[in-house]
């Protein structure tokens, strides 16, 4: 008897320790409830909440199993992941290239595991000890990368979809500055419109390729505008407008940024069609029946969609019906496209832009160009005073196979950088640690690297040095936030090389070689802004430049 | 003795879980306490902790009563809406109507559920299913809407009071970029005299009703200014500035949007008046004496008011004196009233006003004007160059009893809505769950309704439609922030209709009905941004057409 | 049996309480780890939690063991009180005076307590329960108050340092807008030089003492300049720079305000020396040699410092050599010096400076001045434009001994001030309880006050009335944050006192006297902005305006 008492007593205690070890995911989950403000550190808590918990082991698996109620809650609330958790699963459904993409993927990944292998000489390698492959384990990587799996579908159909990109601030809390900042992207087959809607955000819209027709609407004034590859134009807050894809056999695909005006990082959108979400049928019949000065049936008949129908269906008609309630994408005939081209402006060709017309990126000279790259670019202080308010530069990156833009870094600008075309490597420079509340002591630099597919998205903080080298053609959007007075600080290369201008004196004092020496290793890089990526091209370009004819058949390429 | 123990075990685990339960609420307590920085959180952390409560029954009332210690400082740090709590209770004796008013609401509430089961061919309803009444689950259901008791009271004697509206920020995370925007209402009896103070946030500051002088003092200068209702002036931030209600017989009623300057919702006063909250009583013997050149007797004399009346009373008569000390509000003889009339400028008739200058809402002509209402408004483009640091407009929008504002909705403002005079009805349309934390997929939208009485306030976000109805003559104030380039885009209407630009081909695509049946229904309502809210008004409007002098007595009315 | 079995119920009780506890900090800690966002709140939820646990004594030592894990965690993340523990570790083997130092404090301490005690008669000293001395104490006393000690050391050699003043925003929510705002200090030897970085913030830099070159550097340009005390320059965010003491004996002292531009309080540098943390080692081998177009052998001995000596190092030299590798302040040789200072331009004396050139806060006359002080100020508005985009005014104050800066209150700007020389005392009012949640109302105001000593740091809100007093020589350093429009209202003296444009009427109705007694106390101080701090130096003053040669020379002084 006593025995089975004593026994008993760690028993209980046991016992205790799996209620309070539910009781503290209760805890926990309440905590989460209760912080829908600042929704990035939920997630991110949550995130490190686990990380926490695998690193020290603290969970065993019957413990777990205690708190499943506990855990449950916490992973239905991990909205962000879960959304793009359901976005895959639909995908799957939906999309039958998803496994052959997939397919792709994991070779890609395991290609790079291989390259990565082969780099072993790389001085730097913390991310060396972490397990490759997983989603979690490349963000805490390189937090910097987003990669195109981070496109939230928003809307697809046959004709094409709306993707939004997972909120940068939620990420990290080093883009706690971009929590206002969104990267919207639509693709539209041919012949097809995205329906009218105003969306509460400023949008700086770019054609990525194919060809548009927008047409902006205000309340006593319309604009339409024919858009190809390059044309950029700002669309304020709150504008209803509707885009359409006027080509007969190219894709039209679109980028927005997104700058929310009520709440950080919303960019609701409301439509005029459909029928569960089309706007006017929030108001009550008599707001409506006062409004238009006609009975209900009417004003249901003509703008609004028959609900008889939907009430008749089973649930599984249902369902098909309210894909096709929130159609934002629908065909157009090509005697409808005349019509909506007739007004259209083709302005973007003109020099310099009136107040909200678009602008091409490509219209003027680059402001870098050689045989190895191009950039073309749109500063707020001249040309597009619209950007000036946002304080937005926009610019067009073209890298040739095998090429290279040289390290350098922006002074002032946050660049959220888009890969439109081609593969590349991206090295940006960050320090140590910097992700954690520790102050700025006793930090060393760190690589951060991604490769390059179309569709990433990369941000480049101020400050940050960053390279990025093209195996294959390549070609990058970049926006850059704090745009006004930014300067881009190459590091090699013969112009606009800052370190080339540090004093002699100081150079000898800050490196390990004599100024002599260190200048004449400058001088080595004959380009700028863009060389030859790889030591072997040396040999390569030097036989170039005994061809002429080449170099120059290469430049106008 | 082997029954008793196993039935201890369940006993030991029942203490366990209660004791538990307690733990987890001092957790959340600590919590609480540790985060003073983002105060809106905590708030509606705990109301959505006490809503878990609720809904899951958790807490058996002897468990409650086990947590209570937690539970007390719980409520004792649930400071906003304690604060309520009291001003609500000290209502209840000093306002008689209270309860007549109560019995109003009741009665309007039943009304409104009666009608709202008239309307059950309304598509959406899933407020529906919520309790009605409760101030909490009136926030549920419409979040836009903050009526007149959510004034906190922060004097009140028996020459009028001060009012502070609720955190706009603490009620939902939608407003979370109005955290630096509250509203302070004033109400002063005639002859009456707010002592002077510095307040460290920008005001605006615009008269309801009644006729005041309102002071400004610099460092070297002094205005002093006439002002009446619909007059608005800036005061900036720090600002020391006293207000006199100087009509013989009508109260004074004014209302401030304040923007702070130093901390997020914060709009701290100094007062230059009272005993214990006179600033220069916080400097020290040494410090005054220093200042004034003068011994410390004297300044006490002349400056600070005296302590020692104070020490000798009983604790009740302190009580009493105490309220006196804070007397932000006194009366004003009819002969000083005259002094300070004599220098004080009635420039707010004129037509162009310098900088900081008072402006009438009404001195110029209304932006949209019909026999149904009214709008003025302010912009800050023009005429009024203060309002462009602030970024904001104000309009006086005026909608005659059974008439409707169209609806429309704001391309970039966010409105601050104030009732000022009569009673109506607002609908907002919104996307439902917009509240949460979700992604932009599959949202639905939703109509927020509220009946407006005077006091009540809406805030409308950007890009949101929304049309208001008068039953009874009804007059608004409305603070635009994010007032630059705004567009208000109608929805219905003959002028100003953005729906009406949409080309014909897209026309038909985005509704059921064909583009002329779409033009048709268009031009049934051949008024602009007023019309008539009753479709059984439509005859009457038809009357009234045939007899033009009661039209044209109708406008000057 | 029984009796056994009774007695141990409490017994599991106590045992579960232990664990509950125990439970309860690790629910914390996975708290704090999960808020990586909003930092200053870990911090503050620490303390607090910290301060919890030792008023209610519920850490017996036994207990802490057992909850040690958490423990440890808790205290590794506790990076800022961390750090500067540290810091104060190694200052106490490098600075001989420390101990000096801390017998005059605790001496100051216990001449204040006395003081205090003597002034018995002052209204208002909640502070008195606190126990006085302990930092933290302190913080609570008067948050507005940094002590020099709450700079961190982010480097220090035999030459100098480099220190970086507590985050603002970290110490309370008073603070949540200055979450941008940082204080660097630097601190160097005759003929050094701080080494070429760039740091992703604004910078406005001042020199306290001594003489400097400043570079600045840009992609296709260099600016030298000769730097002496109180000139002042501006370096955009990302600007590559270095800085020499020209001096051949005075030590330069220089303090930044650094504004962030990435991240709330981030001032990441990105070096151009040292081994580990010279941002270009972080680009891989292979970007390096097609960027230079060079082996990378070549790179890494011109420009990055040699990894081989390291390696071969045993762990004590290494961390010397670690010291070197992160060497920010190197000698510079006299020739070096010369070289570098012919292209400095000196241009701070022009009356009116460019775009980038530097200016002096003493070359124009000064604000204010007269016998007891003088304040120089440089103001957004004009002068310097480059002030403007940061809306940042900066003053030069200067207090004789004896003297007292009259009370008065900014209107808009928000004042981080510096004790650059002598010693001091400030009073700042505010109001009670405004560090917590509690609405406006019932609130009194509080004497906040300092002691001041070089290097300390007050922050002043907007609208907090203020007054300073000199117990020798005292110069202040102000940066005032929302600078535009800001009003200086002083509450005594002839000149800019807002108290006294109030009206006749209104003065009677504010204060106990009469407008005649109010209006001869006010005419007691017959100076403006700085007077005679003591009351005892009334008389004395009033013999030196017998002897007006005497007051002459003291003006020249």
């Amino acid at each position: 008897m006593a025995t089975t008492n004593k026994s008993r007593l760690p028993l209980v205690l046991l016992l205790g320790i799996i209620f309070l070890a539910s009781v503290c995911v209760t805890c926990a989950n309440y905590d989460e409830g209760s912080e829908p403000r600042v929704p990035g550190k939920r997630e991110r808590g949550r995130q490190e909440g686990e990380k926490e918990e695998k690193r020290h082991g603290e969970w065993s698996p019957s413990r777990e199993k205690e708190a499943q109620p506990g855990r449950e809650r916490w992973e239905r609330k991990e909205d962000e992941e879960q959304v793009e958790e359901e976005w895959r699963g639909s995908q799957r459904h939906e999309d039958p290239d998803e496994r052959a993409r997939e397919r792709y993927r994991a070779e890609t990944t395991r290609k790079r595991v291989e390259e990565e292998r082969e780099e072993s000489d790389r001085p730097y390698q913390p991310e060396r000890e972490e397990e490759k492959g997983s989603s979690k384990s490349q963000e805490r990587r390189n937090p910097f990368l987003f990669k195109s799996n981070k496109f939230v579908t928003l809307f697809e159909n046959e004709n094409g979809h709306i993707r939004l990109l997972q909120r940068f601030d939620k990420r990290s809390d080093l883009f706690e500055n971009l929590q206002n900042y969104r990267l919207v992207e639509y693709r539209a087959k041919p012949h097809t419109l995205f329906l009218p809607q105003h969306i509460e955000a400023d949008l700086i819209l770019t054609v990525l390729s194919g060809k548009a027709i927008l047409t902006v609407l205000r309340p006593n004034d319309r604009n339409s505008y024919n858009l190809e590859r390059g044309d950029t134009i700002k669309i304020p807050a709150g504008t209803t407008s509707y885009l359409v894809n006027q080509d007969d056999e190219q894709d039209l695909r679109v980028v927005d940024l997104a700058i929310s005006v009520n709440r950080p990082g919303k960019v609701e959108s409301f439509n005029l069609y459909g029928n569960k979400n089309q706007y006017l049928r929030g108001f009550s019949k008599n707001i409506l029946e006062a409004s238009f000065n006609t009975k209900y049936e009417t004003i249901e008949k003509v703008l609004l969609e028959e609900q008889d129908k939907e009430s008749q269906q089973s649930i599984g008609q249902r369902r098909r019906s309210q894909r096709q309630e929130t159609n934002a994408l629908v065909r157009v005939s090509r005697q409808q496209i005349e019509e909506l081209k007739r007004l259209a402006k083709s302005s973007s060709k003109k020099g310099v832009s009136s107040e909200l017309e678009p602008f091409n990126l490509r219209s003027q000279n680059p402001k870098y160009s050689n045989k190895f790259g191009k950039l073309f670019e749109i500063t707020p202080e001249k040309k597009y005073p619209q950007l000036q308010d946002l304080d937005i530069f926009i610019s067009s990156v073209e890298i040739k196979e095998g090429a290279l833009m040289l390290p350098h870094y922006n002074s002032r600008a946050i660049v959220v950088l888009l890969v439109n075309e081609g593969k590349g490597n991206l090295e940006l420079v960050g320090i140590q640690n910097e992700q954690q509340q520790q102050e700025e002591r006793d930090k060393q630099v760190q690589r951060y690297e991604a490769r390059l597919s179309p569709g990433d998205v990369v941000i480049i903080p101020a400050g940050h040095p960053v390279a990025v080298s093209a195996s294959s053609n390549l070609n990058l959007l970049a926006f850059g936030i704090n745009a006004e007075n930014n300067q881009r600080n190459f590091l090699t290369g013969s112009d606009d090389n800052v370190i080339s201008q540090i004093e002699n004196p100081v150079k000898e004092l800050t490196f390990p070689g004599s100024a002599q020496e260190v200048n004449r290793l400058l001088k080595n890089q004959e380009h700028s802004h863009f060389a030859s990526a790889g030591p072997e091209q040396k040999e390569e370009e030097s036989q170039r430049k005994r061809s002429p004819i080449s170099l120059i058949l290469d430049t106008f390429y």
